[in-house]
């Protein structure tokens, strides 16, 4: 099936204990659209960036199938970039510099020949805009999920309930969970959450793994343990791109299905975090795949007689 | 299989933000051996109190078939006390106050009936005192399993790899996994910590679930999302206690036996903290348990066509 993603390309600069680097290709959009090269023809992508962003990037994603007749390059504009510093334990980190630049009067324009998309991602940005690619939308797709932040939750609390009355899967982590519902339980946020509209929740706890939720039903996937966590920039958006897409591949909604997406997008967030930025995400194989996805198998599985 | 639990007996003073408690039965081996209760016959402690400690607690491991002829009752002497109050996450504590009393002068002394065990349990103690059981036994036993926390870390740190060496398996939380190895990365830390002699090594994640190593292999159990966490002191000896007790009934120490035993552990901890201190430990049935494993498998099992 199509998937369709909006959000963000961008240039990242990235501090890690272990390194830096220059201006490289980040964004939400690029790590799910290059996630989801691994599992789906119709890879299509709305995203804005200004004239200073190089063709050598467009010809990344392209050369992974992904579909770019929607990304929009502003003249004289400038793409968003995003410099930040991560901390010892990878687990917290600083922004040093946000430029909002053309991402600022991001205004989602859909080609004619991605309305007939059937599964929605619609990356992090500002719920207004999200809420605005539904409208441009002729039809609904058939699975829409939205992904979000606490900048949102803080600061557009309005918009995003509005939102989620139109989405069958949110994605957000265990502190926006809290700060969303008000409630420090995650089961008990789950339920309040899921209340506001959204069918599905998955709760992601980072190096702790993950909760997916769907009426009574919940199933805790697991973070693969790393050796080493080299850059996390963008794991988020790997394992959103990787639930997704392995949805649209499968093009089954049932809750046996999910598990399994969940567990493709913990094992594609695994890859993501093993080198900087989008790079380990750019070259991987489909055996290279199948092996992480038989350590999840080992990893979780048992058999209770 | 017969287990043998040498640990702390003792009174705890609770206050959440649920309520309080006045002085309850407590301590590393109450928790454990009332776990075991629901797995072995052969249920046999060794711990000390003092001459305050009442009957009526000790009523209360007799009547699960928690053997008492090792509790040493010092005459003219205090039992262990320890209060403490968790604040508003539950997931951090203060102690209010700890009174070593007869815990101070701990010789643990193992009667001529229990020589014959063949799961040894080591709950929380000093490792001088741990290590003392093992050089007490005639005949060492078929699984040596030894919890410890950071203060051991920091003030015995030479007593406990020395004692190390001569156990089979260690659990600890990640904190005390990084502390004791040095390394942030916990797959790096477990195998730090098996080089230090034990072939299984648990880290426990608190609700993010359990990690199990052995060798090569690894197990992600997961903890239970609850909507309630009412008190969890003593959730981490009820873990231990649930994961020997199972191997110990079953006598298979194969890995596959072990996540089995495992999974035990972590729904044995999910009813502790349901109630304050043993309370929900002492009053469970066999369905109960049964239910719980259920919801286990519901919880983290998948298919991967």
């Amino acid at each position: 099936m199509s998937l369709l993603t909006v959000g963000s390309v961008a240039f990242d600069k990235i501090e890690t204990p272990f390194g830096k680097t220059d201006k490289i290709i980040g964004g939400a959009a690029t790590f799910i659209t290059l996630t989801a090269s691994y599992f789906v023809k119709e890879n299509n992508l709305v995203a804005v960036v200004g004239e200073d962003f190089p063709q050598s990037m467009i010809d990344v994603l392209e050369s992974h199938g992904v579909n770019t007749e929607g990304l929009e390059i502003v003249k004289g504009g400038k793409t968003f970039f995003w410099s930040g510093l991560y901390h010892n334990d990878m687990n917290s980190r600083d922004s040093l510099e946000t430029q909002l630049n053309v991402m600022g009067e991001f205004d989602p324009k859909i080609p004619e020949s991605y309305q007939d998309c059937q599964y929605l991602m619609l990356g992090n940005t500002s719920p207004e805009i999200q809420m605005r690619v539904l409208t441009r939308l002729h039809n609904r797709p058939k699975f829409v999920m939205v992904d979000t932040m606490n900048l949102w939750i803080n600061i557009a609390n309005g918009d995003l309930k509005a939102l989620l009355k139109h989405v069958d899967c949110l994605t957000i982590n265990d502190e926006e969970a809290r700060m969303l519902s008000g409630d420090y339980s995650l089961r008990r946020a789950a339920k309040t959450i899921m209340a506001m509209g959204p069918k599905t929740l998955i709760i992601k706890k980072g190096e702790h793994g993950a909760l997916l939720f769907q009426e009574d039903n919940i199933f805790f996937c697991p973070a693969l343990p790393l050796e080493e966590v080299f850059d996390p920039t963008g794991a988020g958006d790997t394992f959103a791109g990787g639930f997704i897409a392995y949805l649209a591949q499968t093009d089954d909604l049932s809750f046996e299905n999910m598990k399994r997406a969940i567990i493709y997008g913990s094992a594609m967030a695994s890859f993501c975090v093993e080198k900087f930025g989008s790079e380990r995400i750019q070259n991987l194989t489909p055996d290279e795949i199948n092996d992480r996805i038989g350590e999840f198998k080992k990893l979780a599985s048992f058999n209770l007689q």
